[in-house]
């Protein structure tokens, strides 16, 4: 499996409209969990939503997968685990974990990929200039 | 009580992602079937969000109210009624009342009111032309 | 205006999920800041939604108001606080105002209203028992 | 590629809610469209969550996959196609497809996978009778 260098933790506590009518987390909250991962990795190692879109890019997701492994009732207290996943391509990749914090009860897997388009909707090819300065800043180049 | 001139009726059917751990309508939710309500009036009438936004305004909700009368549970089928109320005050004032089909069992009332900003998001004092001319269409002046 | 004497502050980020394609709150999300505020309340004075259920009972909204004064932008951090108003009837009532932090800036108010419902849905029309202990304890009767 | 023999075309309407900052549909509600497509097999095949339910069984998702192909603005009409894959496992396997209506624009494809869990939460090995049976109705066995 790829190296995780960079991470980051953040813990959350489960909201009443993010549960279901069987008082567990709805699964289509996940996705805002892995996206508070993303925003948590965004201001930790300074590459957030903005830090793109302020450089001329964007970075729609192209790519996301869950595997649901037990379920998470209403106020329990979670961690949502964050790795990027260093790749020569002009990609962003995450990995996610959900788990009970001090535990290694695994609430649920995931991935996610993004793509970078600049300002006129076309397809980056190659990484763009602030991504690769980025990515020498933090030691992966 | 206003004379409700305009009025659109929408039916719809409660999605599992709209209910709460009780297995009812979540009271958020509510304010998605408003704005369902809002667009169906919209297209009715010619009146939508991007008919404002194309003719350089935004029209953001500055007062908002529900009164919940019963539960609304999973998959049930429901109506909702988007009243537009004719007012001179440069706003846009609906009423609502969410019921069940063919019946008199009310679930849900409430009210919005928008206001209109220009591009710079200045407040408008007075009607937009576009609006007097809507209105005028609409017989409302 | 009604005396305020138990209040509770909660500081929030705006995530991506809740702003619309302004780039601000969308006024739905507001829901789930009152909630949040709500939640906030019951963990520090015991008495949230599990409380009440744990007691036999319900407590669901009947009535829900929204005043938005100003526009939040994503990724700007806020606070809800929600003060309890004290009332001799069998309800539950709740004013809410969303500021930003070390400010005088005003983005949201509101007021919620809650009635109690016994195990089998119907309204309870006195305090039920664990509300009138838990107002003795917190000094309100 | 597994044959689908069963499956439902659901047409449907980006709503304001759903859209994000950029004005498209924001990855996680398309969580919601994939729910919705179930929900349409369900009431068009007799085999939806309460069905499930009410024979004694939960179905919950331990597996979702979402490919975004192209962005989907505000207010564009789309169909979400969902195709049950037949396997003798005691799962509930989903594909999908959305794609803009009487064109070949495919918007985002994906996949589902629940397993059964009886009312004590314990994984079924085997399919359940009623599924068996519903298996059968469809000249599935």
């Amino acid at each position: 499996m790829e190296e995780i260098k960079l991470s980051v933790q953040k813990e959350f506590e489960v909201r009443f409209s993010e549960v279901d009518s069987m008082g567990i987390v709805w699964h289509g909250s996940y996705a805002k969990y892995f996206e508070d991962g993303r925003e948590a990795f965004g201001k930790k190692y300074g590459f957030g939503y903005m830090h793109i879109f302020r450089n001329g890019f964007y970075a729609p997701l192209v790519d996301l997968k869950f595997q649901f492994k037990k379920p998470l009732p209403y106020e329990t207290r979670a961690v949502v685990e964050t790795g990027y996943v260093d790749t020569p391509a002009a990609k962003l990749q995450f990995r996610y974990r959900i788990f009970l914090p001090k535990s290694d009860i695994l609430i649920c897997t995931g991935s996610s990929t993004q793509v970078f388009l600049d300002k006129d909707y076309k397809l980056v090819l190659f990484n763009p200039p602030f991504y690769e300065e980025w990515k020498r800043k933090m030691g992966l180049l």
